[in-house]
């Protein structure tokens, strides 16, 4: 049994199986890629890697399978390497390459067949007598003890919102996980939260809330994320990069390709290390769209061209961002009372609301040179019909 | 200028000001003074007093006062001043006594006038020239400077809400307020929060939510207090304790006097000494109640009485605990855009929610021992008119 | 199983046999006696009580045992409890009256006998099934699973180093104590420390070492315990308190006592609430004072008579202060290495030296009312024959 | 003026020559520079940056200047650029190529000159009136208000102290910088703390005595970070790197080039990558060496060769790292009491006996890969001379 040291839990017990897993190059490679992708441009701090991440995941799943008796305990076993391995799919600077590797490899970052299932990774599974099948499915959360996990509160989100919190310096990160861990158990095949629970899961929901407007969905954020993006689709189609390769990089080799890259993307490339960053042309919330904008979320590019056209400049200074709708899904979570179990957002009156407030916090951008704000917002806002900003005030602007 | 340390802030400067205020002996009765009354039947920390909360905020004051350039010099020693002194009028156990003291003295803990007037606390501001009755405005927030110790987002709430946090351990009791303070402006006589400080704001009322249902509305210290306040009262009722020297007394001066209390008074300390509490006989929300209710506030004793005649069982083992309608003050701060001052919770969705979620808190209580729990509530659900609780859950039953 | 929140080790499980024995008046009077005595008049936050220490070192324990298998499990139920009781027999403010507890009752506080074996803790133990004998040889560290509780590296003292250093608010007071705990086991009968755990060792003697410095020995608090336990003594030899009684008070009995007691005891308590303390007449070292002075401690009364009697003032204004050699019992832990038992300072050259140099921490002290200081500390410094300080620099002066 | 949120100091103020400042790309690349290059091997949280250290040492400048009321404004304005600056020299991964750097270029992270005379930087400077020669004087230290920031006690090291051990989790990186701020000032020149600031500075030594055997001699960075200087070596020899360019790159450029490169330098990438580290043959302390093992720092790769022949494996396998003697240069800190000026190790016992057991903590090593271990431990062995170990504890071993 060794022992590594974590600032988030302290010290990290590692058995023989997590030893030979971290051994792995696989594994190795997620200490050179970045949780929060380009967060630091934000928040200096935010530097932390999946690598630590998967360790504190894993050390939180050990303390949560321990007080769990339904569990046998080869399954024990296998939810701790499962949360181990759960990263290992991610392509390089996290979730900035997740939809361009799913569009051009159909993989998703929890789709690890293939990585379970050979070299190194398979050859420690199978000599300590660990199935690559049970990880992939509990990695999905399609087990039952998957949930532990994979869920609506699991604990892969219990450690990352505790330890982004703890790298960006944001003050409400904080989950009562210890409290929350405590309570937890599973009920007829399904992981539940004990009523006594109850405020310790709301405490998880403040911490998502307080993170999704200051962190996660920060406009800085957001822009870099939308440039390099644009900048890794213009390589692949320029057959500059290859996408199965993509993932299996590390940031060190995405960055170096980028700033070896011709052309647009290697121009992109220059302005995010020198920080110098396209600007919001339009900025705007639900109210101002209306929910029909998400229709042009399939067709981005097409409505970049459009956009350009009517300003009249390139179409690479038009980068247009339309989230999905926001969701908690931790708000799902169900709660469980000597009755019944009733889901978090029925239990708990604060969470309720707390999703109403959610919703407020969605916006679309626009995003371009500066040079060029001015004609691509009056584009934009021509292109999507909007009359002016309705709200005086937007939370994700501070 | 001396230093002093402080768990929550670190080192605190002391001028000679300071030093000398902090040398009376009515400072120094505040050593002896709880901050949170029996709060620490619950939370075994919180054994704070009132003299490290008036050190906090004293040092809050000052951070604040420095980067104000538009008040004046003296203005800002006396706010200082006011902030060290602003709990010196309170009674033993803080907010225990309070109602007691106010409805036999009619002085609330913010009357200071008698205090700073007299005796060593008049000698010091004589020797350093500072006049008694300015501080008495500003604590009771009756000048503009004032609303730096006592408005709706105060130097007083920001060091109680984290101070009491620390000491309980509850981890939400957490408030940006370097960023708040930093934010922070006097604008046409109003102490208002810079637009950049709405998000440090959100976190004062974050805190503030979950505090009240965590810390100060738990049930167990309502009783605990219920039960204590009872006590006092049939002192001074019995003449076995003077009101007027009662807000002099310290925690030990009230708890030795109730120890050597005859009959009842004396019976309920020896409970409380042992924990050994009365019981909930009813606990409803304002949905079962409605807000009817709130008439019997002022004729509490009666009611008791006549619920104890209902259940056939004795007065002294029937305490009736109807609080006010819960607010949260802090809501009605300025927030200042480019163009205006805008109420937090206009400025702020989230907070306007909080608020809604806030008043679903509100719980009265009927107490009684536990063996006459059954009778008691059944006789209080016929006088209230209560069928059964609409509510399956309840926040504050955690 | 409930839990209970403790601000520094977050949630602490109580199982029904805590449970019971926390509803004990001897355990609930442990709320009412302040860990540090008289350290709040010199760090503001010291206020915590022997019952949140109790507390956390049963937490300490409870995990120190779950990973120890040799240990059969009626040890570790009588390990825990035991570790819950270790203070019940210490008197109001700690070690303020430990000494005059001792002297008058020939009863340290670790003789639990007659409090384990009566009353209601005889009861709760009685119906658990466990020996009241076994826990009191437990408590005293008579017995091999006794050592974790006290020993050279017991649970006490990591959990009193960490929580002192949380309420005092001084940093150095970390200790690695997961890293320790994990690192414990027992060898032939002996508590020992793995060698892997050195590190985390040291970094309780660190702890140790400063905080003896900055806290235990800081004269403030000397003179003021010298005060109390100089008034206490008093009315001792006065006949208005009764020593045995003394050992069942709490803080506030003894300082409602205090408060009322006649003559010179009753001065002093009133200089104590005031904060009005007798000065240093005389502060020095070993240097100054060689080894020789040691032999004045049991005739400490006798000094001071014949040092007033020199300066002409009456013997109450003379408090002669002569603790024992320092020393730190941790050294003595034994660690393990793959052939053999090294004491801690052998094994570590980092501590050997810290040893050396808490040898200067020691000081003698004179106190005096300020007005009598010159001519105490003249005779004081004729009596022990000291010609001038040898040193500059004090570690404890700051 | 902008804020910045820095996980250890809270928000950090910027002001416009600030924010001038860390818009060029220089200060941009010291993101993409970790502050402790290769010890996220072991403590894998240790992924902060060169970018955050410096705001970091700025915001400490900051506070420290506010409070020196000799200083004049333009000096005060001086310094704290030169703190924002002066890491803008340091190569790739910090101090991993900092001698070879030196070795080829005669640069030390320090000689900024080059750096500030020419670009964006040296024109941010001359916009806001600033002399980049001033700078490049107190980035060394030369100047008299140079000691802020470059000197035995100065606001680097505090950061970096404090910084590092909060992203590696160790516990006792905590110095007192508050208090020691506090107690900073000028004296003839000379930057002094006053005695009341004595325990702060012990705090200090604490720290860096405990980082220093925790973190930064940690065997497996010193090995990695030996196996990195060699791959550097090699490319440089080899004509595969520009030692100019080094000194530009970031760790991005450097990691890439590194796999990019032939033979021997591309293997030690892949070993580095996949932590494969070498191990050690050979890890003795001074009582082994005897103080003449120090004549071979300038010879290295001589030694390296020598043993590999003794060995019988080639020159590549074989890496010695014979460190300078360690020196604790906040020792010799000036501690001023109201006479005169006195070191740090002479005013206080305990930091004179740190001293001696950092003497303790100095290892030389000769790695290898593990199959060599064997052949070049006794080779290495034999060449310098060295019976067998001397003892049995190594404190950098753990």
């Amino acid at each position: 049994m060794k022992v590594v040291l974590d600032p988030v839990h302290g010290y990290i017990e590692l058995d023989n199986l997590a030893q030979d897993l971290l051994s792995t190059p696989q594994m190795q490679r997620l200490r050179r890629v970045k949780q929060l992708g380009f967060s630091n441009l934000v928040y200096p701090g935010a530097n932390h890697t999946r690598f630590e991440h998967s360790l504190g995941a894993m050390h939180l799943a050990s303390v949560l399978t321990r007080s769990l008796d339904s569990i046998e305990e080869d399954r024990k076993i296998e939810v701790k390497a499962a949360t181990l391995l759960h990263d290992v799919g991610h392509g390089p600077l996290s979730h900035v390459t997740e939809n361009i590797i799913d569009k051009y490899t159909r993989r998703r970052h929890d789709d690890v067949k293939e990585i379970l299932g050979k070299g190194e990774i398979k050859e420690v599974l199978s000599k300590h007598g660990i199935s690559p099948g049970n990880l992939v499915k509990h990695i999905k959360g399609e087990t039952s003890v998957g949930q532990i996990l994979s869920s609506e509160i699991d604990v892969d989100r219990m450690d990352y919102l505790v330890r982004d919190a703890h790298y960006t310096g944001v003050a409400f990160g904080v989950v009562d996980y210890n409290r929350l861990i405590n309570q937890m158990d599973f009920y007829e095949d399904r992981l539940v939260v004990n009523y006594g629970g109850l405020k310790a899961a709301e405490s998880l929901l403040v911490s998502r809330f307080w993170m999704n407007t200051s962190v996660y969905y920060h406009h800085v954020t957001r822009i870099s994320e939308a440039m390099c993006s644009k900048a890794v689709e213009y390589m692949i189609e320029n057959k500059e990069l290859d996408p199965l390769r993509l993932r299996q990089m590390d940031d060190i080799d995405l960055i170096a390709a980028m700033r070896n890259a011709t052309g647009y993307a290697g121009e992109l490339s220059r302005l995010l290390d020198a920080r110098k960053l396209y600007k919001r042309a339009l900025y705007v919330g639900l109210a101002d769209t209306g929910k029909s904008v998400l229709r042009h979320r399939d067709r981005i590019r097409r409505v970049e061209k459009e956009i350009a056209d009517m300003a009249g400049v390139e179409d690479e200074y038009v980068l247009v961002d339309i989230p999905k709708m926001p969701e908690m899904l931790e708000m799902r979570a169900m709660i469980k009372t000597d009755h019944k179990l009733i889901p978090l957002n029925e239990a708990s009156h604060f969470v309720s609301i707390l999703q109403e407030a959610h919703m407020d916090n969605w916006r679309m951008g626009v995003y371009s040179p500066k040079e060029h704000c001015e004609a691509v917002g009056k584009a934009a806002r021509d292109y999507f019909d909007i009359k002016k900003s309705l709200k005086q005030f937007k939370l994700s602007d501070l």
